[in-house]
Formats: C-alpha cells, structure tokens, sequence
C-alpha cells in the first residue's frame, strides 16, 4: 500500500492557476508561491461580493483518539465527493503546525486518496503563515522586555528625556503576553528570562506552540487588513505598575506587527487529490486555541462554491463548539448543516474492559457519538454522521453503527470510505450533506456575551459539557475581578482544556457527568475578542515524544521527502 | 526628498520571469514567490555548467559607524552601473534579518536610487529561508532537551526497551547548541529552561540572533542538496557524559533539519532598481557570524553575469576576511578584485578631537582607510576605493581623499554616487572595477588550515588585525584542549568580534596597534567546517534601543508599508 506521500508525490497536479480559474478566481487576484499554491488577494472580495452565498458545513467530531478520527480526510473526502456529484465546492481547512508533524508521525493534509497536495508544502512552511505569526508575537514579546530594560535602566525621567517616550511601567511581574515557537518544546513552557550582568530585568516567561498565539485566532477572525491592525492594537501585553492595562497600541508595535502580517492575511489555494480547491488559513489546536480556520477564507469561499466544507479541531467540544459560539458569532454566517465523524476505533477506545467482545465494546462505546449528536443539536443544525470506515472494521459493526445512529434522529448517516477511494467513497456522504443543507435553518449560539463570564463559564460547562458545575482556582478568581474591572467582562470564551474527553479530564470516557470543571486561569484576547479560560492541567505546549517523528523524516539528493505520514 | 520605501514603491517592476529569461535562467528553473521575486531551482546548475566563468567582486568598507557606509547601496550601484556600461552583471547579497529592521531604522535593501526592489519584501520574510533556518534549529534544540528528558525520566534501560534507541546521555551542562530567533532579544541572552513541574532537566540555555546559526553558514557554504545534508549530519549540538561528541546525526534528527530547509538552499531572484538580476541569499551579520551570501548563489551567478558582485559584512577586517578565508577557500573560486567602500563620515568618526577643522579630521581619520587598504592588499587583490558620496561632503574633501587613496597604491579611486543617481552615478566606478578584474590574480588565503588552532588565531590576530598578540580565557584553553582531543583543529576559524573598530574593542579607533587579542570562548561549527572565536566582549544576540525601529513602521488598509527606510 502507498505511504500518504507517494501518493501525493504520484498525483498529477495541475498548475494551481487552473484550479484558481476554474474557481472563479481571476490571475491578477493571484500570487503564486511556485506552481502548485498561491495566496488569494484580498482585492478579489469586492468583486464578488454580490455573487450568490454557497452554503457551509461545518465538519466536527466523536471524542479522539491520540492520533485522530480522520477528520480531515472526511472533509477533504466530502469536498471531493461534492465535486464529483457536480457540486462546485471547496474546502477551507487549517494550516498544520510544524510540531506535531515533527513530534508525532505525519502531518494534517488528509490522507490516503483524500488529500491537499502536495502534502509536503502543506505540513512544512506553506506560504509562511505560522512563521509571519511566531515573528509578529515575539516581536511584541521583545518589545516589552526592550521597554522594561531601558525604563529600569535609565529611571523615569531620563528615559522620557533620551527617548521622547513616556514611561510605561510596565510589571515584569504582570506581563501576560508570553512567547511563541512553531515546535513542541517542553523544555520552554516555563523559563526564567533577562539573566546575565546587563539582559535584566529577570523574570519568569515561557513558550506557548505558536497556533496558540493570539495573533493566530485574530488571523483567523479579521475581516479585512483594516481589522487586523484595529485587533492587534488592542491586544492586550501587560500591566503596569498601578494594574492598568498596557496594549499593543501602547507600545507602538502594533503597526510593526501587522507588516509582519500583511502576506498572512490572504489565504492560501491549494488543491485535493481530485483538483478540487482548498484554501489553507490560520492554525489548529482547537483544544488550546480558537482552532478555526478564517472568515476571511470561508468568506471568499462562499462566493464562489455552492458548497463550502470546513472543520473545528477535534471533538463536537473543541474546535466545533468555538466555531459556533466564536466564529460564526464574529462572522455573522450560521452554518447549514454539520458533519460528525466517527470511527469504530475511536468508539471501542472508550471501553476498558478486555472481556468484552468488539461488538460489545462498540455498543458500550457508542455513547460518546451519542453525546457528540445531541451536542450538535444543540445548535440548531442537522446532523449528518459520517463513518469513516478502516480496513478491519467489519461489516456488522458498520451496519449496527448505522442504524444505531439513525436511531438518534440524526439527518443522515453514512460510510465514507474516501482514505481508499477518493471522491468514490464519499458520493454517498456528499448527497446527503447536499440535502442537509437544503434543511430550515434553527443555528444559535448556545450563550449571550452579555453574561456574566462565570455565567458564560457555567453555560459551557454545563449545557456544553454536562458538567456539574464549575470551580474557579483563586488566581481564575483574581484575573476575573480584574477583568470585570477592566471592563472586559462581556467578551466570548475560549476553552483550553484535554480534547480526549468531553470532561476536563482524559480519563473520563463516554459520556461522563456530574463532574465539576475545575477553572484554573483566565486570559484576555482583547484583539480576538475572547477571553480564555484554561480547564484543568491544560498545557499550552505540547512536549515531543519518546520516539518523535522527526527521526522518520528524510531528504534524497534531487529534495524528495520521505516520512512524512 | 523621497523616502527609500517611496522609491521603492514608485519604481516600475519588471516580472521576475522577464528578469530571469534576460539573466538565462529558464521558465522551468524559477519558483515564483509572487510577481516580483522567484526561487531559482538548482536544477539549472547542470545546464549551465560549462558557460564561461565571469569575474567575481567582492564589496567591502573601511570600519563602520553604527549605522553603516552604503557598502549595499555601493554593491548595488555597481551592479547597475556595470548594467549601464553594457556588462552582464548580478548582485549576490545577503537576505536582510528582521531583528535589526525592526530595531534600528531601516532595512538593508540598498538605498535611494540603488537599491533592490521591492524594498520590504527584503526586509520581511523574503520567502522565508531565515525563518526555516529558524525552524530546523530549533527543532534540534527541542530535540536534545526531549532526548535528555525521556532518558532522564525512564533510565537507560527503560528508555532503550521503549523507545528501541540507544541512550545517548546526554549531560545538560555540555549542551553546545543555543536556540536562534530572528529578532534583536536581548532578555533571551542568557535563560534557564526546563522549569516546573515535568518539563526538565532544568540547565541554563539562551538565544542568539538566527543569523548567527550554524545552519546559516552551512546555508550559505553547501554545494547542493546532499552537501546540505551531510554538513547537517555533522553539526555537533552537545557532549555526553564522557566528554564525546554528539551530532545531528546521532540524534537522528539531521534529516528532519535537512527536510525544512529544503527550499532554503535555492536562491531567491530579485531586481534591483534598473532592473538588473540579484540573487538573494544566506545571511548577514559578518560579526558573528560567517556573514557572506552563499557559494550556490555565486555559482549560479558567475555561469550567467559577465560581472558578479557580492559583498562581506562590515569592514575588511569582519566579513571581508571571512569571505576569503572561508568562502572562497570551501567555494575554490577566488575574487578577481575588491571593491572597498569608504565614507569622508566614517573617517571623521575615528578622530574625537573637537578642535579639529573638517578637512583635519578627514586626514586624521585617514588612517582607518589606509589600514583597510593595506589589509585587502595583503589577499593579493587588486583595490579599487569607492568613495559613497553624501550630500553634505564637499569637493575639497572628497578631491584630498581621492587623490591620498590613490597615493597609497589602490588600483583606482572612484567616488560612487550611485544614491542619488543610481547606475549614472557609479559608471566611473564601474569602469574601473572592469579594468581591476582584468589584472593579473595573485589572491591567496591568509593561512592555512593545517596549522594548530593557536596558530591560525595567532595569525588572523597578528596579519588580519595588527594586534601584537592574543591571549585565550580559561575557557577558550579547555575548549581547545577538547577541539584537539576530538580531532576538530584543522578547519577554519570564524572571529566573532566587534565590527567598530578593527580590534577587539570598539573604543580603539583609526589604526590600532600593539593590543593583544583576547579570545574568550570557541565554539565548534563542525557542519560549516569552522571554529568560531568569541573575541572581547561580543554578543551574539542584539538587543533593541531605546528608540527601535520598529515605533516607526505601519501599515495602512491597502498593504502599504510606511516606516521602512
């Protein structure tokens, strides 16, 4: 059987100004990097602007497993499945992180004959989004110790005097802005910065993965150039000496941070396996980030497909439930309809008992898709389950899936079977997606940020989580006094917590209830407009393993890639 | 008077395929990076391979005041005037770093009416080799502190039958490999990694400015793609607890590094202001670091120009010497003239003497630039001096300094006006750059790679700089000691030093003589085949000022960059 990347490399692609033509995107509004992706410009939304608005489906997930549903391959599948039955469609879906594809095997493109190729370009550099954010962050994070250096140094009065600033006095103590790096690196989640005879002041500072980074879930929410510089001026850094707030606005690098940007800012085109477009935009890690891909894409997607298929990273929890309640409240475009992915694997790995036979670990696991498909009902929204079928699931299990499935009153449930037959084995799914959307349209958001955030908090957990109720850890407590202070209080929430339960935590499988969500740490994002607050022992950073993926990956002489999976 | 961005912006671009069809670079050896730049593929070494060789210039300047004599304004006027006189001509220069963009004025795309074009692509990302040289280093560094941490946690035993590799042992005290990022940081210098709770070992690490990676110089020194690989496999990144080195390889993770600067080892084709081809490539900072653009580049380069210019870093003492006792020792093509770049500015800055008429200071300073003469005479060079001319110099000053110059025995003495004129203004220099690569070639190195360690110090301390002598820190004997004992003594060496004066402290100007070198710490580049010596007080990582760059720049809601100059 063919790697992911030999089959990729095998494709005959087409040069992606055909597929942008086909598309309805013109040359001018076209900048290639090299022959098979190029980034859209912005220009394009003005003149498409009066076209027809496709519909948009939103492709979520049961609760993971360590290395995925294929969740992308479903979408990536459907999108071509859509294609194939005569549907103009694209879909939008995320950049991969560069940690991950180096810390555990492969990458984020698909897999199997549902796949964005070519998938080396896609999981290594892109066109330099993730890079333009890690710069565009830690130039912020320079900027403060910069400030912080010279302020110390010189005192008050000579700083205003040699510099024609006036003093910040910014807390090294409360500084909030942390720094990123596209890796995962546990060695600097937490570290202690300024040492040596003239690099003060020391303090303590740490690394988040740099799809965390806030700049990345403002890339993902902007509207246009505009509002990404507006966003970023308002980020939040640190506070000075008396408690107040300190912005990137304050600083003065927010204008620096934005030219940093002003190439990210345009989604990239690509292509599946089928030649169907796919545009690439802002990063994943929907457990610790907003996890979406952008407006903008979906946006400019919308106007030119009769379909738009895009994902949340994760379960229905994560990245699904940040799409509702932070994206498309941003947004203002309610999806049509949702696509929930489902393995047989990822069931059964919610049942420990080894007595048991597989069917019997299936019917005992099945209740955590039960959970995710009264979840997405919650929305408002027709629920299409998608099967993703692997090569040892056996008939009986598929056929009781089904009908247990439809049993649930989801709109529609159906094997996709694209990993092995491309658009062939998504037909099925795609005709039924078609006729979801076609359903009324009941989308809502599942609380008002007019809230109070422990109101807002208590929502999720409760409605969005079937928890108990919630516990604020004492610094979750002062930062919301703060924040309410501050007059930050009526913001959305982002959720950083395990995505391998719908609890806070990993070991609690199923469908689990009556636990209490412990809050440990509340964060503004003043620019992406959230506040996010972190759930129990949730790192923002993720660590390589003990045999990362890195140690499969290689280059030959003429630059073919291998191990990347 | 038009702002450098301005300029920039107003100049009427050729697309990049029309640069390159002129220059012989073949629609199918081009990667476009959008409509001005383009990734020229190594495909096309083989084709070109028996062209006539051109002429190779190098570019260098007498001692630099903060900030800089136009050496790129000086290289790139050059290259259009030699366009002008109807040569074939191609600047080599090196990609701009964002930490010094960001945090003094300015970029380094050349200046006014000689300069590469568009400005702040330059200046920002390119297309995005600082920031996988980034990436791949890093990820070696989170891959030795991930080793040391599962090893640590699992003991040898466990960690072998889990991971199914053999323990490397890392010790935590011997790490040789830092971190790199592209901004100027100084609270990163020194830190402490590894805090909390489950993320150790807990050692002392830092960052340097990702210029100053081995993995640049390796960029900049490889032949091809295998070359790239096989340095990358002998980059030593710590010693275990025996003392023994251990490589990339030996961590298994040269070919990942390798894989995520597979784009990085083409060079990027850009134009300059007259629309003559520039390839871009590799990185600055000549202080401390290798500091030249690639041997790839000027490969390329010299089968397709009559006339190739390139440039080294700071004064000849800095990237100059580098140039020839690096570059061009592992390249084996030796310039065939040096241009050197002089300021009536920079030689006034050497004499602090208040009392001193302009015209006095001017003959006082002089010194500096008889010092830079004799040194690019002693590679058997022919020396053109080219005179930047600024707006406030007056005739009588710049007529005294030509005609000292040629006194002193230069080949010839041109004063460049290529600023304000662009190609017109450096026609006369151009002539004489012709006429100086048609002289006989007597270039050589100034030692050879053979002798001890001590030796060659000796030399470059004694022959390179004028001092009477050096002295090693403890430090620098123990890590001798261990280079010998490893058998690492036979390669080159790479000074790290200050560039402001042509000793070892800034504060010594003019010509200096009779101080002894002190050499502070040596660090093995075993990929890029070169010991660095860490001279006096240097750092490998900039900060930023009390008033950075970066205050300056913004971006309006059309993408316009303001701020770059």
């Amino acid at each position: 059987m063919l790697t992911d990347i030999e089959i990729s490399r095998q494709a005959s692609l087409q040069p992606i100004e055909n597929i942008a033509q086909a598309f309805g995107i013109l040359p001018n509004e076209l900048t290639p990097y090299g022959k098979t992706k190029a980034k859209v410009d912005l220009t394009i939304t003005d003149r498409i602007k009066d076209n027809k608005q496709g519909k948009l489906v939103i492709v979520t997930a049961v609760t993971p497993t360590p290395f995925g549903e294929g969740k992308t391959v479903t979408s990536i599948g459907l999108t071509q499945g859509l294609q194939a039955i005569g549907k103009k469609s694209c879909a939008c879906i995320r950049q991969p992180s560069m940690g991950p594809v180096f810390g555990i095997k492969g990458g984020a493109a698909g897999g199997g004959m549902a796949q964005v190729v070519p998938m080396e370009d896609l999981n290594l550099h892109l066109t330099g989004d993730i890079h333009a954010v890690t710069s565009a962050h830690n130039l912020a994070a320079a900027a403060i110790d910069a400030r912080l250096y010279h302020e110390q140094r010189l005192g008050c009065e000579a700083f205003r005097e040699q510099s024609g600033l006036e003093p910040l006095n910014i807390d090294p103590e409360q500084i909030l802005w942390r720094r990123v790096v596209d890796q995962n690196e546990r060695s600097l989640r937490t570290i202690t910065v300024g040492l040596g005879e003239v690099n003060g002041p020391v303090h303590q500072g740490g690394f988040d993965i740099s799809a965390a980074s806030e700049l990345m879930a403002i890339l993902a929410l902007s509207r246009d150039l505009k509002d990404l510089r507006e966003r970023i001026g308002r980020i939040v850094l640190a506070q000075n000496t008396e408690g107040d707030y300190i912005s990137a606005e304050d600083l003065g690098v927010a204008g620096a941070m934005t030219a940093i940007m002003s190439q990210a800012i345009s989604p990239t085109l690509m292509q599946t396996l089928s030649g169907a477009p796919c545009l690439i935009h802002a990063g994943p890690f929907a457990n610790i980030a907003h996890g979406n891909s952008s407006i903008i894409a979906d946006d400019i997607a919308l106007k030119l497909a009769d379909i738009v298929v895009t994902e949340g990273g994760f379960g229905s929890d994560m990245g699904f439930e940040k799409f509702c309640n932070i994206k498309a409240r941003q947004s203002g475009k309610a999806p049509d309809a949702a696509v929930l992915v489902v393995t047989i694997k990822a069931l059964k790995s919610h049942v420990s008992d080894e007595g048991l036979s597989e069917m019997d670990k299936l019917a005992a696991g099945y209740a955590n898709l039960s959970w995710h498909i009264a979840n997405v009902g919650k929305y408002g929204l027709p629920v299409v389950v998608a099967i993703n079928r692997f090569a040892d699931d056996t008939e009986q299990e598929l056929n009781w899936l089904r009908e247990r499935a439809l049993q649930e009153g989801v709109f529609a449930c159906e094997i996709c079977e694209a990993f092995a037959q491309g658009a062939k084995g998504a037909v099925d799914l795609a005709h039924a997606v078609v006729r979801a959307t076609e359903q009324p349209n009941h989308f809502h958001h599942l609380y008002d940020t007019d809230q109070s955030i422990e109101a807002k908090l208590l929502t999720i957990a409760e409605a969005g989580y079937g928890a108990s109720g919630i516990s604020l850890s004492d610094k979750a407590k002062s930062q919301l006094a703060q924040l309410q202070l501050q007059g930050y209080d009526k913001l959305a929430l982002c959720i950083a917590k395990t995505p391998m339960s719908v609890s806070h935590d990993p070991k609690l499988k199923g469908a689990p209830q009556g636990f209490e969500l412990p809050i440990t740490e509340l964060k503004l994002n003043a620019g992406a407009g959230f506040i996010t607050a972190l759930v129990g022992k949730v790192m923002t950073m993720p660590g390589l393993g003990i045999r990362p993926g890195y140690l499969n990956i290689d280059i030959d002489e003429r630059g073919e890639i291998t191990g990347l999976a």
